[in-house]
């Protein structure tokens, strides 16, 4: 294997940070709001995917966010909304990830992401991260306006890259973009951080583990 | 408008009975149990959709179900698990269904489902119920190995019925089904039979009832 991709929210990014502003905003409510949020903006992404009805990663947070609220019948004034959702923009790396993608860089491994994010929450999070500097390749699914797990999408990671699918190891914490990841050829790493039960898709990942850490005992055996 | 298609599952038929039975089987949690499992159903079929990976709707709800029960911890026996799984062929259609089809049968509208369901789940309830002699058209997403709302699925009720899609009202329990008909051409009917929000598609139902009685004034002024 001679580079890696890694999907960005859940992954390489802690999205806690936008729970905790929820809850913030909605005392008691904010882990219920977040889950309605997270799970209503992954589906909505799915079926304007397979409807071929793309708007960007960015409209979806917005749009479901405010559906959450209405659901949830809560209210929020623009402000806090705002605040919420800027609060993607300034998402904290896991605790392992700089560390671990300065020593896979050290082994001259080529490194990406491949996101669902639109080009500008990516830029934003990733300036702030200082993760950026660290990813030779951001690949935003907008550039093809397909959504995960499109095989189109792993499709112009490969390209991008212009490195074989079997060379590239495909890391995510989503077991169903490990899923459409292993479908597209590539060797997949889940990063499992919670223990949850795999997607019922029929792919089993290549490699398991619960931090990006497991990751670099594939790579120094080379 | 010349012509209904009806989406089946939570439109035509009423799911609850999978639900009691799965509050047989698992005391105090089938509810809990049966939300699990219908979620990831229909994501499974979205995002296999999406991949292009499709197995039959049966196959998904067989699957889907033993994740819910690795996920919520649960045990189920064989002969349990069966009659759970056998309680989709068993379907009652909800109260108002039969005399609605009846009525628009007798003004003499072209009457169809079309289904994620597979053609196997699709012959078993619709026989069991009665309501197969009252449908000229059952077609199945099998046919074209894609799900709902994959475009290619609602082209291909229009092109059963052979009639356009701007005089087929296609009617549906689900929001997200409504919203890939109407990008498909449908005039929609919405049965919110629970007064759910819309998803935040951007689609607006050209009309919305809470039950399928709602359906009989639309034809009814001719």
């Amino acid at each position: 294997m001679k580079a890696i991709l890694f999907d960005a929210y859940g992954t390489l990014f802690d999205v806690h940070s936008v729970v905790r502003a929820c809850e913030a905003a909605f005392p008691g409510r904010g882990t219920e709001f977040s889950n309605v949020w997270r799970t209503k903006q992954l589906e909505v992404s799915w079926l304007r995917g397979l409807a071929r009805q793309y708007v960007s990663f960015w409209q979806i947070t917005q749009d479901t966010f405010d559906f959450a609220i209405a659901k949830l019948r809560l209210e929020v004034a623009p402000k806090v909304r705002k605040d919420i959702l800027d609060a993607y923009s300034s998402l904290s790396p896991f605790p392992e990830v700089l560390t671990t993608l300065d020593q896979l860089d050290a082994q001259n491994i080529i490194l990406g992401t491949l996101s669902n994010g639109s080009p500008e929450m990516l830029d934003a999070v990733l300036t702030s991260s200082g993760l950026g500097t660290r990813l030779a390749h951001v690949l935003s699914v907008d550039r093809i306006g397909r959504f995960k797990p499109d095989p189109a999408v792993y499709k112009m990671g490969v390209e991008a890259l212009n490195v074989p699918s079997a060379q590239i190891l495909f890391v995510s914490s989503n077991a169903w973009d490990i899923a459409g990841a292993s479908w597209a050829g590539h060797p997949t790493f889940w990063v499992n951080r919670g223990g949850a039960p795999s997607d019922p898709l029929g792919v089993t990942a290549t490699y398991t583990g619960a931090t990006l850490v497991d990751v670099l005992p594939l790579f120094a055996q080379r």
